[in-house]
């Protein structure tokens, strides 16, 4: 059985340019099982395609083969880490890589190609920097990076930082710790550790991002409980 | 062969919910075909979800499992019908049940896993209570419960009680009955018997939504014809 | 191997219209693949579904059926290229053929039925009229007839018709040439021949439409060089 093929990008489903890639893929690998992961990412927002990844990639079997296409720079200089001319489309545009290379490339290596065939390995990829929270002996500085459809509020700051009865201040407004949003009363925000293991703000039945004003880069503080006499 | 997953939410695609939950049957039971019925629905809206539910589920085969995640009290009480802890995720978060409950589970089912095997039977599910149409001598007065894509506004009325020759009005204005939408004058509305089986008010290439200014709940009133001498 | 089937429409996903005609073709074609191309077309633009459908439909492989359904007249006197009422659904709605009459045609199509047997060949199809580009010695006149996903003004000028050293207008505005978008100054709008052979204005990570407030039916001139000494 050929493998499974997901795929993510930030091109809408409107115009076609996933069908193409979609039709390419049907073209040189019939078998694969084609999943549409997502498509209507924040155009060029490698940050945010970077969390949807994060979210399920992990959950696939071995083998799956990821594409992602979210790419504010193509035609210009940035580097594959994994092509090779011969697995990709004869016909070239400037402007669509996600049909003319990426797409016959996943759709070759989901039908048996080795990943070694598609060219060196590449040992100093481009690495994405993602703001770390700010940890101090009673205080954790995080901020939100991503807003969900829900309009929740997820942080940088895991729940291995939250220690013993942690106080959560957002743009240093008090939410309460909770741990589901069925808790939270109607309209009120409240703190959770998500389902990424993050901590989040929601609002039951509501959006955060509205209900706070917040947005990405809002700051989210977490203080920490004194030992006692100190 | 495996069985067909449909998949229903209100999750959007953007975040990656929707492809965590795929990971998760693809890793349980590769071989299901899923796909996607809708991720749009608006939010924790359960009765929108029963009508979009209520226009397909039938029309896939015998054995199809449809998995239909739209769930306001995420972590509180509610009751599942079906579930054995056995055929969940092991780990588990407190927000997530779609990834963590019932994708595993519609994968198992999905791979031969008996319903019985799931839990006792529940014979009290707490049924989803609709509005349903006043039906009076020569008149019925019902209610826009839908409102789709293209503005069409659905309502509660069967075709079955429109009886002869019915007089339509909604929120008090009069709208003709005709039979389909190419049969309406560009910009009025009209009335019809939809795919569905219930009475619907339209504009040809419009949205009568738009054009009435009416939404979920608006007044739709029928008169029927009396009979002679009465 | 069944053959696959594409899905493009104006439905949206939402209401449950698309799931309705997959769960037609799961259950009369339970071996076909199913693709969604699209679902969110502009409801009735037959002239943007065509240009959607021409980025994909050739990248397929032969014997892929593609089922399109935008039908600003559904109900009317409209003609199917081919259809007989053999393989179509019992049940009829007035309302949506796409469910009772071209699911069930393509699902057997897709399983083996002859094109042959669907009905008589017609040789007279409705054409779409397109708009054609306006050619003079020294000039070309096209339009914009898509505006994509991302802003970018697609237009009717095929790269053939550019000639040397062309100099590029939008509405009177000149805008440069470029062969990428990466080659873009941020926020200043290009031109650049696209992945579809066409000539497209973009703005680099941005939107075209927005930078020059341009939308379909823009015109686009292009002045071609003239030789030395006329």
């Amino acid at each position: 059985m050929a493998q499974r093929i997901t795929l993510l990008t930030d091109f809408g489903t409107r115009d076609g340019y996933v069908a193409a890639m979609k039709g390419i893929i049907a073209s040189i690998c019939p078998t694969a099982t084609i999943d549409d992961a997502s498509h209507d990412l924040p155009p060029g927002d490698v940050v945010q395609a970077a969390f949807t990844l994060r979210r399920y990639w992990s959950l696939y079997p071995p083998g799956t083969v990821h594409l992602i296409v979210v790419d504010p720079g193509v035609g210009t200089e940035r580097r594959a880490l994994v092509t090779s001319r011969r697995y990709q489309r004869e016909a070239q545009s400037a402007t669509f890589h996600g049909r003319d290379v990426f797409a016959p490339v996943a759709a070759h290596v989901a039908c048996g190609v080795a990943l070694e065939d598609l060219g060196p390995v590449i040992s100093d990829p481009v690495q994405l920097e993602l703001p770390s929270p700010d940890i101090k002996a009673s205080s954790v500085r995080g901020q939100v990076i991503c807003v969900d459809h829900f309009g929740n509020l997820i942080t940088n700051i895991p729940a291995a930082l939250l220690g013993a009865a942690p106080k959560v201040a957002v743009d240093g407004r008090a939410v309460v710790l909770r741990e589901t949003y069925g808790q939270g009363e109607l309209g009120q925000p409240l703190a959770l550790v998500n389902s990424d293991g993050l901590l989040e703000i929601a609002v039951r039945d509501g959006s955060a991002a509205v209900a706070l004003r917040a947005a990405y880069g809002a700051v989210v503080e977490i203080m920490t409980e004194k030992k006692a006499g100190t």
